[in-house]
């Protein structure tokens, strides 16, 4: 520290903060364990208290009370596209751009698919080495399957605006990195790709609700994106898939599914898309998880985006000045971008990792104090910072926690010698 | 009606045969509206009364109390594995044969291109032109994205024998037929197949938890299935696959997601498929329709099976005959074969269809009375009988509803005019 260095918070500065935070009244909509300091909501959000209600009617009042015609009395059947106008408040999509269905990586192969389609004489995949491994394993399978030659291109993410060229069909990204954290330019680089005609297609899975997203002001061509992390639906939640308005003619997927016909109560013996979006549905949707996505979702559209930017930058910023402070002699090395954003370019999302060698003991030893973060291999701690139940105090305990492990070599526990993990 | 008819049952011989119903305490386990006579279990079954509370465990104990760690603490990663074991004991399969996971068009889609892949000489897709649309429609799309010549054959139930020939890939069917409840023979029509060197693949919609349903016996080469229908896991709940043990080696399938990797949290570059029955899992299972199926699935595996099997029929002929005798004046044709057998070949499945040129309106006006059934483009009226829930006294009173609806020309009123079903 120089001398010019603000003074490191205090607990008493952190509970002052949380007294005047515009958003502490949501914290009590969520059901957190007694003494546990959850910071892992960028890989599955906690249960909003709402969701078991919603859920329970759902059963209770709508199947067990009308059966079969609940499809149409209680709006099953249109439930993807409902939730789905819904969802696009908070992405910035307009009314039937976007369909909860499916999970993220059939979503990508069917937006992929759509996407390929539209570049028929192009035959490169552009990614980085840094997707998320299903994006790019969803690739390879479809490569595999229509064996005309595509080729997965994976590079680091600096090099993407020069391996742009008119032979990529698709710009496929994650735009906020699962790892770190670090945030593509989604305008930026969908202007880009326009340039040399390439479609984008964004997932979002650690994007929707972490950081202001605007599909249609970035220009997106397609997108997929998940509900069970920073959207709180619950685990292995509803995905989501986005098409823009103007590629809905021309886009046709190859899970051509009954409920994405035009007439599926026709019955007809051959496949006719529906018009829009609807032709992106497959099969009968999973009503239970949707309706407790949608009471989830409720909860994220009645809290203002801009404050919930804010407010998780401050947390992302205090957690890194005291873990540098406090621990900062124990060899942990900030593995995300310094610097956030709350306007574009974001830079980084709603989490800060940390690389250490011992991290996957450093992660089960907090887990032991009740502070919840997790660990990707080979080396990364990852922590959320999501505004709605994470308090300024929460960050100064939990790194109190993280001191004394490290003080006390807690996460030289031998039984941490032996790591598994789980997203 | 001859002399040498046996009398016509009366509702006291009904209250009789209930009496003496060995699956007559199942009823209670399932939460069934006062005054609804529910024929439509072929399409939603109804909630059973253990589901509300497993799923409120699930979502307020398991994740609003164990967060992330959930995942393996509550072992939701394996349930696609673990309950598809459960459901093995079901349908005739073996342990590792089954995962529960996506949607049924979907799986089709893996189970089906894994199968062409393992045939890459022959080009046909043999079905029948009453397959349910979803499965011909799925078969569409691949063909159209393989782009290799496929060809979709469709013929009637009666040619499929002499359609068997060695350019047949695969034999694609759905074992119970959606509309007339007609049941392929699946031993006899898989070894036909296998003579010519033609895969199977089985669609069971309509099988599991209907009738008995012994995969392995069969020879069949692989399945899918569905479990909001008979197996009562709720609207649009999740759908599952089976492979046999003997092709889980060659069976590739290309919606290859990390959760289908041999190493998901290894993070590698490159996809390599797991072994066994778990490369055919994509990604995130959706935890809350699974444990809503489990806790459904726990009902099924109590009953016998053949007792099941028993009454239903019992109730299907109590049906048959009362419509034909109680309402025979009024044009209702039986379209489900006239005759059902307990053992393989089993001619119908779990329902029973009438033609009825103004089947639409009789639907709805029975559906007004409180009698569920359901109506299927052109004029087909289902009815299912389900021995968990249905009583024979049920069957009667049904009847007597629709002789009234019929005496009554409750079917005519105008407003039935302009139709709209729903699956």
């Amino acid at each position: 520290m120089t001398a010019s260095s603000p003074p490191i918070p205090t607990r008493a500065d952190c509970l002052a903060l949380d007294a005047e935070d515009s958003l502490r009244r949501f914290r009590d909509r969520f059901a957190l364990p007694e003494g546990v300091i959850y910071l892992d909501g960028n890989s599955l959000g906690p249960l909003p208290k709402s969701v078991p209600e919603r859920v329970n009617r759902m059963l209770v009042e709508e199947w067990g009370g009308h059966l079969i015609t609940g499809w149409l009395k209680d709006g099953w059947m249109d439930l993807p596209l409902t939730l789905g106008d819904r969802l696009a408040e908070l992405v910035g999509a307009d009314p039937g751009e976007i369909a909860v269905v499916d999970t993220t990586s059939v979503n990508l192969f069917k937006m992929l698919s759509a996407a390929l389609a539209m570049r028929p004489d192009r035959k490169v995949i552009l990614s980085t080495t840094d997707n998320f491994p299903t994006d790019l394993y969803m690739a390879q399978g479809l490569g595999a399957l229509l064996d005309k030659g595509h080729e997965l291109r994976m590079v680091a993410p600096d090099d993407l605006s020069a391996a742009l060229d008119e032979t990529v069909a698709v710009l496929m990204l994650t735009e906020v990195d699962f790892k770190t954290g670090r945030v593509h330019d989604m305008a930026r680089l969908t202007a880009a790709a326009h340039e040399v005609g390439t479609l984008t297609l964004w997932d979002l899975a650690h994007s929707a609700g972490a950081i202001p997203v605007d599909l249609n002001r970035s220009s997106a061509d397609f997108a997929v994106g998940c509900s069970y992390k920073y959207l709180n639906a619950g685990p292995g939640g509803p995905a989501w898939l986005f098409v823009a308005s103007r590629h809905q003619v021309a886009a046709h997927q190859p899970l051509t599914g009954w409920l994405g016909h035009a007439e599926p109560f026709a019955f007809d013996l051959d496949y006719r898309p529906a018009d829009g979006i609807r032709r992106h549905v497959c099969s009968s949707p999973g009503v239970i998880g949707l309706v407790a996505f949608e009471a989830a979702l409720d909860i994220m559209l009645e809290a203002d985006m801009a404050a919930m930017r804010g407010k998780s930058i401050a947390l992302q910023e205090l957690f890194i000045t005291l873990v540098e402070s406090q621990c900062g002699d124990f060899g942990l090395q900030l593995a995300s971008p310094r610097k956030a954003s709350a306007t574009v370019p974001y830079l980084r999302g709603g989490q800060v990792s940390f690389a250490h060698p011992k991290g996957y003991g450093i992660v089960q030893a907090l887990i032991r104090r009740g502070v919840i973060g997790d660990f990707r291999d080979p080396n990364i701690l990852r922590f959320g910072f999501t505004p709605l139940y994470v308090d300024f105090v929460d960050v100064f305990d939990a790194v109190e926690h993280l001191k004394a492990v490290l003080n006390h070599g807690e996460h030289l526990d031998p039984r941490y010698a032996d790591r598994a993990s789980v997203t």
